[in-house]
């Protein structure tokens, strides 16, 4: 089994349904042998710990931390487990934020997660000050990326944010409109914001080589298109009665891959943006 | 993307949390881009293939067949998509058992799935006589998969069963025996039965190139150790609330590979045995 690097790779919430993702994707793509799981739930992290050396990857050296359930709440404990997850990683993956759970506001989510955000960012402060890439896919990301970012002391091209979903979504949307192979659609890429703000841009396109605007798609179509890019997560959420896990963490991974110098990298990510001639400041998007 | 080859791999029971790691386990190692997703229930394999479809792997070319859920119970409408899904199929693997469910003895889970496994050979027989591997995943393996055998038509050597995972959880036990990097531990196989019946062979193992036998390991260690073998798929249970889902999808996967002229498969499978001498007849074992 060949490597890309023997760095140290932390993954963040590694205990949940994207992080236990993380950890096998990163494993199977190559990227290091060295990854190192850390979540706050010693139950979860630890099993999952367990099915990935059962797995019998040639060469991995893993690893994992957490404190103890009954320390779960107890601030130096925590800090105990994050020292030691934290100290030496050279580039880390955080999907570990809470879900929004029966009964909390998209506010609550927004303020518990936040403070999870600046936790991590101070944790890479503190005992990674050296680390080379950081990419944040807990939500809102574009929140929580941001937050960690200032709180980290990184520069700000050290952190990105997950915004390539989007993007394939449109692809893939594309690709079924006119019956080629996925891979057959290209510049298909979306900015700005998920939903209704995000924004399709069609000029890029390409299918099978020829640009789209070529092919005449009525505005019908054309609307439908979009509305199938913005609506593809909670369609999988309809359709798998669960949140996307597997495509986010796949491409959390090949961002990592990129910054480590393996295959480039080339859907959009969200990364800080401070422009007083665009008006946008200090904010995270793709 | 490099692929081992183009061969169409259909993966049954797709839409599952082995099937779908399946799927996206045979991209990432690059296996063939040319991958079908069957299920029964088609809102989850419908969801699955759009995941797998929104990480844009390059060169992926991914179909899925179901009946509609309003056809489910009706057996042409399952034979047609079952049909569509099996045509062509060089190598499969099948994860698409029934779960146990609450208030269901093993017996009834026996009855179902072995009726699943009957079903699954004739489809191979009927739809796709010239595949050249087949590998079972579902429980309990050591029936589905000699069921399926017979039903199949084909060579005993053409379809092998799951056994990895007791073999790399001896593995594990014994590199954190003795605090060595996993893949040091070499020669640990064991063979039969899950559960109390296993046997675990010792003679075989090394640690660091040295044998077992001069560790001079005390009777009660290698009780425990033998102990967290048999247990190790009880304790993913207990730690991670769901069966182990990542490790066996892993190691099926990774069964296809060797199947397909790529890294030798060197883990126990599951074949079929017919000795006099031995005293085996007609079973499905490592």
């Amino acid at each position: 089994m060949k490597y890309l690097t023997n760095d140290k790779l932390l993954i963040v919430g590694a205990g949940g349904m994207i992080g236990s993702n993380l950890v096998q994707s990163a494993l199977m793509l190559g990227l290091t042998p060295n990854i190192c799981l850390y979540d706050i739930y010693e139950p979860g992290v630890h099993g999952v710990y367990d099915e990935m050396e059962q797995c019998a990857v040639p060469g991995a050296n893993l690893s994992y931390y957490a404190p103890a359930v009954e320390d779960m709440n107890d601030p130096e404990k925590v800090a105990e487990a994050a020292k030691k997850a934290f100290t030496g990683a050279k580039y880390i993956i955080s999907s570990g934020g809470a879900p929004r759970k029966a009964g909390m506001t998209r506010e609550d989510l927004l303020k518990g997660n936040c403070k999870i955000a600046a936790d991590f960012g101070e944790n890479i402060k503190k005992y990674c000050p050296d680390v080379e890439h950081v990419v944040v896919i807990f939500n809102p990301a574009d929140v929580t990326a941001l937050t960690a970012l200032i709180h980290s002391g990184l520069k700000p091209n050290q952190l990105t944010s997950l915004a390539a979903l989007d993007s394939t979504r449109l692809q893939q949307a594309l690709a079924h409109e006119f019956g080629v192979q996925q891979d057959k659609v290209t510049g298909a890429h979306t900015y700005g914001g998920h939903g209704e703000q995000m924004a399709v841009f069609a000029s890029q396109v390409k299918v099978d080589g020829k640009p789209l605007s070529e092919f005449n798609i009525s505005e019908e179509r054309w609307a439908q298109i979009k509305h199938d890019t913005i609506q593809g997560g909670s369609n999988i959420i309809k359709l798998r009665g669960r949140s996307s896990f597997q495509s986010p963490a796949y491409q959390a991974v090949k961002m990592i891959e990129g910054a480590m110098g393996g295959t480039p990298f080339t859907w959009p990510a969200g990364c800080y943006v401070n422009c007083d001639t665009c008006g946008y400041k200090n904010v995270m998007m793709a």
